[in-house]
């Protein structure tokens, strides 16, 4: 293997950029030429690709977005898209290929495994929803920013004895919802891997009221349904008033984390290393604290999985 | 006089803390006792009023929210209600009084300064609405955290070529859209003060895509509309399609701003030494960088102004 | 068992509250009484004990440093000490203790394990030097303290060509240096662990020059020896100008980021929980992403290992 | 005036970039051409100018440090350095200049002036050092990033109960740490401009002390001595330990806050105006919250004054 493409695909995630230069930079370590392809699977079926150095990768760690951008792509999921794209792979002697991204690139991923080309999955994607690895990247860095916002809110929270209703990104999976939940003491956490219920809800501001608690959090994960019809449910069943904040998409920016950008490094030096192993169709992660890789396929075909002692563990904390 | 009450009323804001903090110090230091009155007016007809030492406002200068709560009280707008309110400051001895809120704060000072009870307002709100002060208490943290949230969105605005509307606060001044506008080079901000359309917006969408910028960040103020009713207009017109987020209560909370910090602390002292020199019915501001006061009934009758020259300078720097 | 104490020693660390938080929650769920103990094992001895309820630990869980306060204590060392903070514990009727802090602490707990008295020990210290347990409380926040500090840093050695040489917290473990070294993509790491010398560092900064980068930021493990005597030690061998920065004691406080809070929350939990089943002289920790308790003597007799691929890892990313 | 060049030079600011966008902006705005000029008056001698278009600032206004980087340069003092330059601006057919720097840059903009070319300064500097402005850019970040750092500082003083110096930057003047003192309620504060002594810091910490407070904040502006100096006297008077820190330059580094964003923006676009005009030899600035010009020349020639009611203001607040 003497060249590699990288590319970033599907909603950007903080750490993406630390993930490209340690691909770029662990691959010119080992002799090999790195090419970035723009745009994700648009920019490899039109040929936006171009080759990059150390230097281009400097000064990137510490940036949210990804400087690769990323973009939608309905050819690539045609015959047609995809053989244009194996084609300007061919045209530049790129031989193995890294992809950033959450589900929907790794199915991008699968099918250039089928075609034959060497492809390696590197999850990122703020949801921490893919199977075969504990933490994707810009998990953490979302968590971050979700508590910051939440520290914000409940200055006000109780200051007027108010109970707010936020909303987080997560529509599979809950794990924004419950970690922010439980960092931040939030009464009540409403997730889909969950049974809480509106009456759970409505009973954890009641309790905290007889003790004197005048103010509450409830975390709602975008995937249990939005937070006005939270709001409006709790309205209807007991006339307390509630406010709304939905944290949209300053959960996908920002600066990323130290374990973000350590993550990244780790996986993205992971992936060139896999390549030039002369593996392919693989993803790479971290479980019980080690680097790992799955087959990308039984990854996709297996479901994520919440932490399960974090559910109860909410609900005890938050008495 | 030998005790004076402070109490925070509306809305909260960044460095109201400071603000208390700043009244019951420089009372102290000037021999005089102070009473912190809990939840606004609500506290003050109801005798939630509690002696203040200064131990009891250490740790608090950076504090978001408000130690002494705030809450809407009917009641204070009633003849009745404002007696009740008078006779509580007779019982504790209290003889002049702070009031630290908006505009809706300030009537209520209004009030009493009529019933002969001195009273002396801060101003404390993050919309900068406040006349005969050119900054408001808590205005400098909310742009800053509306530009950091703006950062945020920038890095997945870039990263994917989108087009984003953000609305921020502001119900009668565009101060938080504009300023934050101009922070963080928004490509166009719609806000009461100005005439700015829809086709502006879209015309500056047009200009960028014309020379190869393909993203942009337009800033709503509450005040004209919904960041969801510009994007439906925007759509209608134009079929481009934008992201929606509306920062909501975060702009109201967080650790104050140096400048907040200060801000109130000097409007803190100054209010008390007004209250020693017998005066009465007067709001303190900082004007042209100088501590200064004015009658507060002149203070309701006026308007804010924005700075009109910010919006062109807007313009012209968003080319 | 129907009551517990907790106490925080040694120096703080961001979560400690959190850990008081969950310690405290947990036990009043479960149906415990729970006693705080003031300023670590000083207070054991002096009976600076109070009860603590749900709403004791309300609204602490972002709060820097810890709420029951930290102090050196020389008389525990000695065994009329122990014996008074027994006499303390039984006048109280507390039938288990939990430790929070760091290997110095420990020492302590197991002490009193040994006069039979059940402790369970948390590992609170920014260090990451306790063996057991994969992370300590407070590491991942002064990681993102160092980083944001290095991002700072970073633009005024990029404006100025600069070499900034930079002292992190450490004694012992080069774990803040090494991680906020990947994270922050640092030319060159001294750590305590590893061999490298001034020469390589001398020879990064060449290296880079070479490639035209005439910036370089250097982190050093106060473990290794301080940053002025690396920067005279740089100048003697080169004639090279550098400038340093000792972060000092901004990396031991701050708001915990979201996993120090979980991370506290579940150790904190798991604490109560051993003392529940009747456990004494474990320590609770996080191994393979999974929560553990090994024989707190077992802890205080091995020693922590840092991660060495990423040692490796950072020199590979930093050509 | 058709060709217009800015140039960055001294100790970067957080908000030259916003400054330098400004310019470049504002001068393409009205037809103008514009060019970077690349490390200061060292990069004016030797011809590194490139010219600068409307997306060559984008993207920046949230950066620290500068894009066009600074150096130092002696030989811009001769006669024959600044021919060089000179020439070099008549090369590239640039009439008028921006400088954004401090006092040692404005030396340079004042001979430029002299020589005949028409030359423009922005006070950009940290130290907010500069007469003839209320505020130069980058002293409102600085703040803010003090004031972090001491309210992490302040987590560990108060769990510890220990005092704290800290020493922050402010050769000549004292605002730094005046500013960050009133907002972070220092106990005590020691800059050039004030009478304070090492006994009067000892007074405060007993006085807190009678009053039960055990642990202090204490500033010291660079001007007045180094922080260790401070701790090694405290220590000879009175035997109290204290712990010192030295806040460095992560004061000059960071994202620009939203005000320093605004007056970079503002003064940026008066610079352009003021060439435009036909002016030279000026310095832009903000007074009185208004946008001002004064001979460069008086500017240097006048001392910057500190704001003498903070002082006491300080003091009162901080019993």
């Amino acid at each position: 293997m003497k060249k590699i493409g990288v590319l970033t695909s599907g909603g950007d995630s903080p750490g993406m950029n630390a993930a490209v230069r340690a691909v770029v930079r662990k691959a010119i370590f080992h002799g090999l030429e790195v090419y970035g392809i723009y745009q994700g699977y648009r920019g490899l079926i039109d040929g936006h690709i171009e080759k990059l150095e150390v230097g281009s990768v400097g000064d990137i760690i510490h940036r949210g977005g990804t400087i690769l951008y990323t973009a939608r792509c309905e050819e690539f999921k045609t015959e047609e898209g995809r053989a244009k794209a194996i084609k300007q792979l061919e045209k530049y002697g790129i031989e193995g290929l890294v992809v950033i991204g959450g589900d929907g690139s790794f199915h991008g991923a699968v099918k250039l495994t089928e075609l034959g080309f060497p492809t390696i999955g590197i999850p990122g994607t703020i949801d921490n929803d893919i199977p075969g690895t504990d933490w994707t990247i810009g998990f953490d860095t979302a968590l971050n920013t979700v508590i910051d916002a939440i520290d914000k809110i409940r200055d006000t929270a109780t200051s007027h004895d108010r109970q707010f209703i936020i909303e987080v990104m997560g529509r599979n999976a809950g794990d924004i919802a419950l970690w922010s939940g439980v960092a931040d003491g939030a009464e009540s956490i409403l997730i889909p891997e969950d049974t809480s219920t509106i009456d759970d809800v409505v009973n954890r501001i009641r309790q905290g009221k007889n003790r004197g608690k005048e103010h509450s959090i409830i975390i709602v994960a975008e995937g249990v349904g939005s937070a006005s019809e939270v709001a409006a449910a709790i309205k209807e069943k007991t006339d307390i008033d509630t406010r709304v904040t939905v944290l949209g998409h300053i959960q996908r920016g920002g600066t990323p984390s130290a374990f973000d950008r350590v993550l990244a490094s780790r996986l993205g030096a992971k992936a060139v290393e896999l390549l030039i192993e002369g593996q392919q169709g693989r993803m790479v992660g971290i479980q019980d604290n080690k680097i790992v890789h799955h087959d990308i396929l039984d990854v996709l075909t297996k479901k994520h999985e919440i932490c399960k002692d974090m559910i109860s563990l909410a609900k005890e904390l938050s008495i």
